[in-house]
């Protein structure tokens, strides 16, 4: 079975003014063992993989490889040079990685060609099995589906992780079996955009990597086990509980939601975010608040 | 007066398979002095800046310095952490910086509190002049003219980088009147987008952040001279002169299509651009080719 299936939970990187509070990101990443999620992710861009130093991430992945106990580790590569990647890959893979996911980073605006190079160059140097991370919103960068399928007859290629779905039931279905129809069996389709994800897993996505299941596991695993039972309505109204938060990431991006509502719960110290990035805004976060208290998350 | 002004002329960074050719680098800069630019501008998109080493820029920084013989050099400081950041601006002004470049390099998208915040910590510990360099292709962020206001009212910001004027002189005008109107005066606006720059310096702009600057620095000061006499007619003419350029640098990247020129003259070696930024594509380099070799450039 391949292993990008289910939930891939992406726990933060808390970072106060001393540095990366490693005891609070042990903590988050047992929650994700406890509640028995699929994947643990770390470094992704809720983990704030691209404002760490290298010797930071390869900490953080040594970290979360021994907490994960036997769950698999999916570990952010990411970053602009493809020198840099290709350390970042040794690195993870030194760390005990199970897989390593990979985004595009663009300050120059990439070419087909030149995303299709990053990950010819870095697979040729792989021995874990990669996901290919597409997020236009941090990248600047939009696969086309003929990119997707290029890319995934690349050695080690075994998932993608599309930026979401079309609106409706039957416009992410479509969208899901287009690239179902270009990729190969053995590359998983994983949504994220939590807002969309229960309507991603509805039209056909074999994983999803989650923001929200990264704080709340046991909320995240319980709509993906309801999809993956066919309980879709289930899995429906259960992602339509939490409209708020989906509302509030929308509005101000899933990572200042997931560290503010973390600090809420008291996983984590305040701030948690590495500068320039600044908390969620006052209003937003009494919005938040309320809303934890409201679900009888926090007393 | 404000060194940030007239024609600041950004070299290329040349990045081959075993690291950075330092001889083309020293080579390039030279070229600029011999030319008498107003501002030696090493580190900046065209130099690569977010594809190299923490040791790497402060080496080229150096290196800039030393060969610049005198001439004002503002050296890019941009990474996506603040801490980052404030290392660099600590190497550049040890390497002996004139001033410094900074643009709000993103990966999360920043809001314009968090932008500003960045430029407040780094101002705070700055002892030489910031231009706040606003390039929304390669951040994704876009200023404000509030933001511009707020931010040009911190200690050391003596110019702000725009990306361009809109099309027409009127509308141009137009426009570098509001900014003038909106940050106070000892703060310089200077253009950049290379095919606009003649429109902008009619339009009132103090100062040209020149791409093709650092590879045809005697091309780049013609127009910038002609500008500044107030023959605008005469600086229109002479940058229409080089549209076969603008257009390539507006379909390929400003940054690609100087690699290539400064390949085609023999001031740096093939390929030159950090992976995984590839080369101009072939049928761009003969057109660029053939437009040199029609401008008597190469024999």
């Amino acid at each position: 079975m391949n292993l990008f299936s289910g939930l891939g939970a992406f726990p933060l990187t808390p970072v106060g003014p001393a540095g990366i509070d490693e005891d609070a990101f042990v903590g988050l990443v047992r929650r994700l063992v406890a509640a028995g999620v699929d994947m643990v992710c770390p470094l992704g861009s809720t983990g704030g993989y691209p404002y760490l130093t290298r010797a930071e991430r390869a900490r953080v992945a040594r970290l979360a490889v021994d907490a994960a106990a036997g769950i698999p580790v999916v570990i952010g590569i990411g970053a602009l040079a493809t020198r840099e990647v290709l350390d970042l890959s040794a690195d993870a893979q030194a760390a005990g990685a199970s897989a390593v996911l990979l985004a595009p980073v663009s300050y120059q605006p990439l070419t087909e060609d030149e995303v299709f190079g990053l990950y010819e160059d870095v697979t040729a140097e792989l021995s874990v099995p990669l996901c290919v991370y597409d997020n236009p919103r941090t990248t600047q960068f939009t696969f086309s589906v003929d990119l997707y399928a290029r890319v995934s007859l690349l050695p080690r290629v075994r998932s993608i992780k599309i930026p979401g779905v079309p609106d409706g039931s039957d416009a992410a279905m479509h969208h899901v079996q287009r690239l179902r129809a270009a990729v190969p069996e053995h590359v998983t389709i994983g949504i994220s955009g939590d807002p969309v994800a229960a309507t991603g897993l509805k039209a056909g996505c074999d994983a999803w990597y989650s923001v929200l299941g990264g704080v709340l596991p046991e909320q995240a695993m319980a709509i993906t086990r309801a999809a993956q039972s066919g309980d879709h309505n289930g899995a429906l109204a259960l992602s339509g509980a939490l409209e708020t938060v989906w509302e509030l990431m929308r509005r101000h991006g899933s990572m200042r939601v997931a560290s503010a509502l973390a600090e809420e719960l008291g996983l984590i110290g305040t701030p948690s975010l590495p500068r320039p990035l600044r908390e969620l805004d006052a209003d937003a976060r009494v919005e938040l608040g309320d809303w934890a208290r409201a679900a009888g998350l926090v007393g």
